[in-house]
């Protein structure tokens, strides 16, 4: 096997349930990634993540390249075995954090030159050196190097800076080596303008790629645009191909995006709200921290099958929260991930059984 | 059985091994009691403090009473439920914490009057209170209530101190309601003067307690001033009863107490250690933070059953504590926690050997 694998074993509409093949697994689609941004989900051991179900996790190259560095973990083994992680492993390409980390960030037709945000050091990221750091990772799936364009911005800035990360996906194509279970994704962008995104989505599949990101959406734009723009860019991807909608989302999103035929997801909020409190439920979010909880004896969640949910209370959890104790982090964290490991799995079982149109994430409007 | 059992199963020298009988279980001695502060051994879940070996922990009745509150705790079915500790547990009195974290404390016959470090809320904590607090919580071992005198101090202070503490202790006996598999403890005080030292274990062994605690030392006398208050104190207690010295220690400090006949221990160093990088093994003490572990594939301690020594390599240790990573502080207290609890098997296996006297605690000097 070159590349990596995709089966779609049903649709639903525009929405597929598929499976991934990887050099470390398989995945069920549609899946959401959680993030192990420097070479750890926060708050949560390797087995406490699959535990939650996961079977892929998101690294960070803008995080590992300046700590502890791409050659340091080469030399270790990869990303895998310095992580303790036998399952596959995505990087994105370090595109948009070093825009939104870094300091002193001079863009040009080469790349990226930018000062390290932890001591200042200068570093040069090309499409070229963000291949080869995610290769020294030993990513199972490379993202291309782009630019996330900002939101707002004027329409002619939208797009120079659209053709700008198609010549870098060009490069970035041309730079990745060929490895059975490894594959690299093509990222689509073209802000709010769908006559962009449709241009974007054919430049990327006639490079072609062995899975199709939609980059750019989710950063302010409302979750009406983001569907409109899903709508205008997934039809002009192959089908046969996976589709990963980056950094979104909540609940309510990811459900829409799926119905759009969106494959994968990747974001914060499970695991920076596990951290501050913030429970996704089936009964809706709730914030730990409100003093409602202190003297409640009933579990966060009693259909969750999560450490949180099956042992303690709401009580103890608004008491770990309140007292600043690692564990709230780690038990609301492992919550959220198992709600999100959840939500997909019921998404897959709803398009294997055609009832997806009627389908609506647990505890939220829509 | 009414209050705690215990049981001598060998002897080595004035050292014991030995099992205490609980309504939550038995616990091998000589054993490490992890600090569960405010309902949590913090960084752990009970099944990860559980796997270290530890069958009892420690819990604060001070900060219990402030947040989330006693009464609270009851009502929600006890500290073992709440905190989803299905073995021991045994709680202080509160009285060596509202010294050393209260604010405008007043001590009088009747007690400790002070104010909330969390809240400036008022309290009083008597023997009766701080008896009726750990009743409440569901403590298998109550401690009495006492005065954990300062050191260095004038002879009569100390003098003074040791018999309010034990007029305290016979209130706080008076108080203790007896259950079967729950019992109280005395505290044996008297600073660093031996007479004062036999004067107090001959009252507190006259009241007549379940187990017998020194307490007031390792708090700034040194190693051989404590080694010898432990000598001119351990032959005036009860030979069949269990003996627990408060807040101590480092390896070395563990494994000189029980050859002076010394069965239960307990100490922030362990836990507190693992949230700064600082790892116990068998070949001595180790800062993670140090840049010389950056690029060692090594594991922390060959011999190691932990989490930290089987999954992950030194390198990635030093990554995680120099990112500030939770999970740093979550595998090296399961670390740290595992060397305690490995010490302490092996000080009970020497003990039944009958060669205790040549053990020496691994990783240190003696």
């Amino acid at each position: 096997m070159t590349g990596i694998g995709f089966e779609i074993l049903a649709r639903d509409g525009a929405a597929r349930a598929g499976r991934l093949s990887t050099a470390h697994g398989t995945i069920e689609t549609p899946v959401f990634m959680p993030l192990g941004t420097a070479g750890t989900v926060k708050a949560m051991t390797p087995e406490g993540v699959a535990a939650t179900g996961a079977r892929i996790v998101l690294g960070n190259t803008y995080h590992l390249m300046l700590r502890p560095g791409a050659e340091r973990i080469a030399a270790l083994g990869g990303l895998h075995r310095f992580m303790n992680w036998p399952h596959a492993i995505l990087t994105d390409s370090g595109g948009f954090q070093v825009m939104s980390l870094a300091a002193l960030r001079t863009i040009s037709e080469a790349g990226v030159a930018f000062r390290s945000h932890l001591d200042g050091s200068r570093h040069l990221l090309t499409p070229e050196r963000s291949v080869e750091i995610q290769h020294l990772l030993g990513a199972n799936i490379t993202m291309a190097f782009d630019e996330c364009t900002p939101f707002p911005a004027e329409r002619d800035q939208v797009e120079a800076s659209m053709e700008l990360s198609m010549r870098w996906a060009e490069r970035s194509r041309a730079a990745f080596t060929e490895r059975p279970g490894h594959g690299i994704f093509g990222i689509v962008q073209g802000g709010v303008h769908a006559d962009l995104r449709h241009r974007s989505a054919a430049r990327i599949t006639e490079i072609c790629f062995d899975g199709y990101a939609i980059g750019g959406l989710a950063i302010g734009e409302g979750q009406a645009t983001t569907f409109a723009m899903l709508e205008a860019t997934v039809p002009a991807l192959p089908a046969d191909r996976p589709r990963y909608l980056m950094g979104v989302g909540k609940p309510a999103d990811i459900v829409g995006a799926v119905k759009r035929g969106v494959d994968m997801f990747d974001c914060v909020l499970p695991t920076r709200s596990g951290r501050t409190g913030q429970a996704f439920t089936r009964a809706g979010t709730l914030n730990l921290r409100n003093a409602r909880h202190a003297d409640d004896p009933t579990p966060l969640d009693p259909e969750c099958r999560c450490p949180a949910c099956t042992g303690f209370s709401r009580a103890y959890l608004h008491h770990l929260t309140k007292s600043g104790e690692i564990l709230a982090s780690m038990l609301l964290t492992a919550h959220n991930l198992t709600y999100y490991a959840d939500l997909t799995a019921e998404l897959r079982a709803a398009i294997r059984d055609g009832r997806l149109a009627e389908f609506v994430a647990p505890g939220t409007a829509g």
